[in-house]
């Protein structure tokens, strides 16, 4: 167990008031135990207590045993896993992860209509969502290769190639920097497609000349996550495509150059956003500004218009303003950035040059 | 919607005396509307009434509008999705899909104390577990191809290879096969790493002679997943792992042998753990004998000890037993096989025999 960190969830469960949490997710548990595991369909739980006990749960398949310095409860597959947690718990509230499946939060109440499930992560949530200093180096290098890959991809763009095409050259290229894969499937969007903004890449879509190109890539570099889109041009551009770009490319500068601590994420949003509506386009960027980003590609914090978490530095999130016309083109300008003691810094480095690839 | 999978839902919530399920599986929703849709962290939900009503709440940015054959609410990344979803809810139980993140779940317990979550995939996954003629058409197809691509794996072995270069020509042979991906992590283990069932595929162990290898692989054809297992030796073998192979490979055909209708699943498990432990390897056979599999690669049936679910044509599922001698070698030999009308049907056809790749 990481002291420190798992003293920072404590802090947050004084402050939410519970007595009891499970963790669940692997990232969570990851960051408190230093050991990744993949449960699949199986129960894993980390159960906490405000006192600083923590039991851990798991199927006797993982092989756990000596590998965490927790007690281990361990169970096999003919066993009733959620039964065998419920018997450890108090009596009151407790605190949920978020992600844990349905099932077993279910289960916990079948087994024990003492205990009442609350949402209980936001305590795990709040700790990482402050990287300390080894999770920036390692996010900074993250993105640092995100950079080079996405590049790559880039400079891979051919009329007629597949959107899976496209996203098989980053794929190359992020391997060839180091990455254990990508932190998510690539969405690679050529022309049209590019205004639905979670069109899903495919072998169908072949680049022609006037398309706008999005390349929205991340990868994972010891287990840290990276995230960033480009949007170029294929051959040619129209001038509304090159002033759209513009519009964005100034967005997301607005959004970025507004980070600081202290003010509520909602005003990054409003930054990005302002610009695009006071163009005009503000019914076309039909998302949030971004999301924060670690050890999972979309984690806390929140960047919309109605997050009123306050920033802190050791924060990252992206800043991914978009405009988007729909059966015509799309365009999103997407940076990760950190908020430091008095301002943000941009973790990637690749250029947002207004760009037709010939 | 496909109307007759919806009936065989329906009957299913008769049956469990549900008036009301919400359905989120990307898997299930898939199932029924023929539409696959990833949602991440975003709230999906297919609500579904007794009297056949379904409607589908999803964020706007996925687009569904005029794509699903059923009432669409669409929210917007600010807006309180579980909230919404509450307020068209009937009072008293709700069928709640397993693998609902428990948020969404507690949430709505939030907005709605005179709702009552319980467990509801049941009706989903008992409609979903026998497959029709359609998804055992591409379920053979699937398992054809890995049968190439593990093929493809197994020559590729050479010396001083790492797991992880095994795992890539896994990979490349699969997407040859036209696989849109793998549906599962390839999981390939040298030497004392076989005895972990879950030991994680790495670029650290290198092969070398006198190395057990398991290869678990599976792939994704038109959504449909298959999984199977193949256990070498390199190099050369020990008398030893000749034998543990030989007995591993017979409770392997003495679990497909038992399939049949009309009996409970456990009896599968029964007869391939008798094998192995009336060999006296027993204690080393350390997990259920399989899996359901379909449009995921774990899902009901359960074939272990415990299972009382009654064998039905159409279900498929693995028959994988293993011996794992921890800190020496590991052999598991897995197939998919489907019930049918009178007895069980094999998917795969890669050979069983005894090998040692020089």
């Amino acid at each position: 167990m990481n002291k420190s960190r798992l003293a920072r969830v404590i802090a947050g469960m004084e402050q939410m008031g519970l007595e009891q949490i499970v963790v669940s997710a692997p990232e969570s548990i990851f960051y408190l135990t230093g050991k990744w595991i993949s449960p699949g369909e199986r129960m894993l739980a980390l159960y906490i207590t405000r006192d600083g006990d923590a039991a851990f749960y798991a199927n006797r398949l993982f092989a756990l045993n000596g590998q965490i310095d927790a007690p281990l409860v361990e169970y096999d597959d003919t066993d009733d896993s959620a039964k065998l947690l419920a018997s450890a718990l108090r009596p009151g509230k407790i605190g949920i992860d978020k992600f844990w499946p349905s099932q077993f939060t279910i289960r916990l109440m079948d087994a024990r209509s003492d205990v009442r499930p609350v949402l209980g992560s936001q305590c795990v949530d709040d700790a990482r969502m402050c990287k300390d200093a080894e999770e920036l180096r390692l996010m900074r290098e993250s993105s640092a290769k995100n950079d080079k890959a996405t590049a790559a991809a880039i400079s891979a763009l051919r009329a007629g190639m597949t959107e899976a095409d496209a996203a098989a050259a980053y794929l190359a290229a992020a391997k060839a920097e180091g990455a254990s894969g990508p932190s998510f499937e690539p969405l690679i969007c050529f022309g049209p497609a590019c205004a639905e903004p979670h069109h899903s890449t495919g072998a169908e879509n072949t680049l022609r000349p006037g398309d706008s190109v999005i390349i929205d890539v991340g990868l994972a570099w010891q287990s840290y996550a990276s995230d960033m889109t480009r949007s170029v041009f294929f051959g040619e551009a129209s001038d509304e495509q090159k002033r759209v770009y513009d519009l964005v490319c100034a967005a997301n500068a607005a959004g970025r150059a507004a980070v600081r601590p202290g003010v509520p994420l909602k005003e990054f949003d409003r930054a990005a956003r302002k610009v695009i509506e006071d163009a005009g386009y503000g019914k076309y960027f039909i998302h949030r500004t971004g999301h924060g980003i670690g050890l999972q590609v979309h984690e806390p914090p929140d960047v919309s218009s109605v997050s009123e978490t306050i920033a802190r530095p050791g924060m990252v999130f992206s800043i991914e303003p978009g405009v988007y016309l729909p059966g015509r083109f799309g365009v999103r300008v997407e940076d990760l950035v950190t908020v430091t003691e008095d301002g943000g810094e941009t973790l990637n480095a690749l250029p947002r040059d207004f760009t037709i690839v010939k």
